[in-house]
């Protein structure tokens, strides 16, 4: 099918001619740059015959009819936004393929079961508004006043001020009713390593892994000579911090080998303030710890042990103090089993089916009620980065994956 | 002894209105400030009728002459430079104290059984000129060429500018020969809390601690998607730290209950950079290290489990590479067993002895084979702080203690 690799192709190349200049790509959401992306998109869906719609919050959708008008449609899509300094295919992809899927069905003279849209959404990547999945919950009616107040990380202005300079009405788009729910098709980089030590192109995601967060935790200790301070009465807060992490890393192998979905990750460790030195006691440390899970009782019990944990080196280290800060919660989402049969028989039974440790729109769809899925396609070298590497053949046997399985559907 | 006392605090009350604005106390290394201190011992010392020499390095010596003008003479003295807002007691209280015992022996009318010599060195805190005892070396005729060519950390100037912008000769310092051994005595805060928790006023030190430091140690990992990446096959820089820190900690406890002196601190550890964030696994981690320790063996057995720790964690987690960078050592120095039994007997044999975490001038003279002490005077809060609190009684009764001492050699 080479219209689905050639559209695939094109519309990568298009997107990615965007962005602010230096390493790899950045295209901060709600900026010009996000708008100028999502314009490609609807210039290429135009050319392709189609509707173009886009609602008060920005997000864009590109329709092609069906045989059954009044059935639930399947919108098809991802994000265009990226963090920054990130990579050429997360989010990307995902619209590339749902377009080249339109392009392929259109190309065939295929009309299919029910509408496809195109579904491109604002926001997703929550390093610059810290609130998740603002554009899709603004298309599935969720939006509280809030939301408009959340501020850019970079500007520190707010969403609504960031939307009034593109043009768009917070307002209205605060107003907007939920709409009755339809399915949803997100294809996206798996932004792991599983797919691609086990050659594997494409795979089923069966959910979206929630997580529980402390993103800005202390531990508090007293500051003393490094020479001068006799172990006993130290409060060494690196140390405690170190006895926690050691802990949580061997629960964490504990409760994988109990079968439970977990990863537990202290991304940032702080003891290196102007205050710290060689020769001094640390008195102060600050990290933040990430847990993921499939289920909900998997978090919890590893924040139980975190808690456990704290409790036990606060008693076995008098001057120690931990200050765990707020704690944010999301709650994973089971994605459609309907879909994960349809496209597993799509595919001839071989696909994989697994979990996304990261968090995407389709899970805010999947909340909402929706029918949703996601089909993860093979990367490497991470995610979140310039070196982000995807085979755009690999996108284009996803594509036809999901082909397959809708033209199932008229059968 | 009002004379002790008296003498004491009007010294610490002259030196410590010279110095930066700011927090606490800043008199950095051959600095004018740290020159117009200098001065005011000279005044002091003059005003006891005291001969005053000045060192082509900028050291002071005030000499009281003793019965046998031939014997070897007792130095007793310490520096007055500070850390950046450092305190009022380190440094200062072993010059006040010794100015303290000429002004009683004179009020007493007591001749000395030797020379006594008020001794100011200068540049004893290494954070300006990365180099240790600097100005105790070159008293002692061990500079070399190199030490002219430090750079102080602020300025980025080196010893040698620093000098001539005083007046100093830096030429002329690196010439001066080794005079022959004779005593020092070093008064100063222990810099720990050891004595204020015993409720003891002041102590013989047996030795100063050696030193064996990484100063800018790295581990290198893998970066990957803290949601996406599964156990096996990441490579957490921060859970590989977490696991050699845990490590050296229980060591540390095993070499304290063999009898070893230890002291263990990572008082850095950064995974904290712009790269590092939550929802990332950290691909990089930076510490340093430093072990303590009165026996250079203890040091080396520490570093030895360092060493293993590294090696095992490296086999134990693929992907993580350890690069501990330089190290730097410095050798512990026992102090004179001579001293240590006449500080004794002149405190009625009620005197702790104890070893000294930090480096101090007199290890450099007990290096050079001179019969060399410390007393440690009790303080609190610290040390190299604005908080570091020391009561002067406690000085008064540490140059009493010292004073009868050097009396009873007459006997």
């Amino acid at each position: 099918m080479t219209v689905i690799r050639d559209t695939i192709d094109r519309l990568l190349s298009r997107i990615n001619a965007i962005g602010l200049d230096g390493e790899g790509w950045t295209r901060p959401s709600y900026s010009e740059l996000e708008s100028a992306a999502h314009d490609v998109v609807a210039d290429e869906a135009r050319a392709l015959g189609l509707a173009v719609h886009r609602d008060a919050a920005g997000n864009l959708f590109a329709r092609l009819p069906g045989r059954d008008r009044s059935a639930p449609a399947i919108h098809v899509g991802s994000h265009l936004d990226t963090v920054a300094q990130g990579g050429a295919y997360d989010g990307q992809a995902g619209v590339a393929g749902g377009l080249a899927l339109i392009a392929a069905l259109l190309a065939e003279g295929r009309v299919p079961p029910v509408d496809i849209v195109l579904t491109v959404t604002r926001a997703e990547e929550s390093v610059w508004f810290p609130a998740s999945y603002l554009g899709s919950r603004a298309a599935l009616g969720r939006w509280s006043r809030a939301d408009l107040q959340v501020r850019r990380s970079d500007t520190g202005r707010t969403l609504a001020d960031h939307m009034r300079d593109l043009g768009l009405d917070p307002e209205a788009a605060l107003q907007m009713p939920p709409p009755a729910p339809a399915r949803f098709v997100e294809i996206h980089i798996e932004q792991g390593p599983v797919l691609h030590d086990a050659q594997e192109s494409h795979a089923i995601v069966t959910g979206v892994r929630g997580g529980l967060r402390h993103r800005s935790a202390r531990i508090h200790g007293v500051w003393a000579h490094s020479g001068g301070a006799p172990r006993e009465g130290r409060a060494d807060a690196v140390f405690a911090l170190a006895d926690l992490i050691h802990a949580m890393d061997a629960d964490w192998a504990q409760m994988l080998a109990a079968g439970q979905d977990l990863a537990v990750t202290f991304g940032i460790v702080d003891a290196a303030s102007p205050r710290h030195a060689m020769a001094k006691v640390p008195g102060e440390a600050g990290f933040c710890v990430d847990l993921r899970s499939d289920r909900t009782e998997a978090l919890e019990a590893a924040h139980a042990r975190l808690l456990h944990h704290v409790a036990r080196i606060e008693a076995a280290r008098p001057g120690i103090r931990f200050d765990l800060g707020a704690e944010s919660r999301s709650t994973p989402v089971a994605l459609s089993p309907v879909w994960q049969d349809a496209l597993s028989r799509a595919a001839g039974g071989t696909l994989r089916a697994m979990p996304s440790g990261g968090g995407h729109d389709a899970a805010a769809f999947a909340a909402a009620g929706w029918d949703a899925t996601m089909i993860f396609v093979r990367n490497w070298n991470g995610s979140h980065c310039p070196e982000e590497g995807m085979d755009p053949a690999d996108l284009a046997l996803a594509v036809g994956t999901l082909k397959r399985a809708v033209l199932a559907e008229d059968a």
